[in-house]
This record gives structure tokens, sequence and C-alpha cells, in this order.
């Protein structure tokens, strides 16, 4: 079975450098990848806070959360 | 030919936590992964500077830096 990771974002430029390098490098063979737009779905953004993400982009992987560069913080998406 | 991704890092928790987390979760089939720890081979400090690196743990795929979480300043490490 394939582990979840899930990359929140917000769509900004270094969103889209984090998703395009990061994100797009992870073996999809291993992990099954979600891609959350959070200035979009703002009913993930409490997904986003129980998984420990204070910022974007971030790469929840296993649970885990990883802040990748800072392009927001999630209360400025609220 | 695989592209390069570099993990920097200096051996602190956080810096485990995102070998552990992202660097392995990385397609060793698309990209070959060499784990840096700056701590314990300060020659490569220039490389990271060079690649933009700012603090560690930090992943720098195909020249661009991403820097996930915080664990320590490189000017820490000098």
């Amino acid at each position: 079975m394939k582990s979840k990771a899930v990359f929140y974002h917000a769509g900004c430029p270094v969103c889209i450098s984090a998703e395009q390098g990061i994100t797009a490098a992870l073996d999809k063979q291993r992990f099954e990848v979600e891609v959350v737009h959070l200035g979009e779905d703002s009913s993930r953004l409490s997904d986003a806070e129980n998984a420990g993400v204070k910022s974007v982009p971030a790469l929840v992987i296993e649970g885990q959360a990883y802040h990748i560069n800072h392009g927001a913080d999630l209360s400025a998406l609220k």
C-alpha cells in the first residue's frame, strides 16, 4: 500500500517552485501524492493545521509536516 | 541520466527528520542523492552557499535550494 503525501500550497511562486522541485521528485511508486490549494479550498485548512502545518508550501508525509522555504503563514489564508 | 539531489544537514534532530521524511521519499530512479553533513565536512560549506543554502536541513535539487523546516543557520556551522 502506498504512503500518503499531501502538498499544501497557496499558488504563490515559492509554492510552485517547491511543488515542481520537491513534490515532483517524490517516488510515486511508494507515495500517493495529493496537492491541496488552501487558497481555493479553505475547508482543508483544519486538516493542514492538524498535521502541524504552520505555513505554505508544506509537505505532509506519513503525518509529519515539512515546511519547504516560506511562502505564506497559514494564518494569512484564513 | 539521473538528476542530482544534495541533502545538506548538520546532524540535528530536525535534519534527521527531514532526511528520513523527504530525502528518503525521493525517486531514486530519477535522482542521485548525496547526503552531506556540513558539521563534519566544512569543505562543502561553499558548495552549499553557492547553491543558495541559508540554513540546514536543505535539499538542493537541480541547482535549486529548498529549506526544509529549520535546524540551524549556515552561519552557525562556520
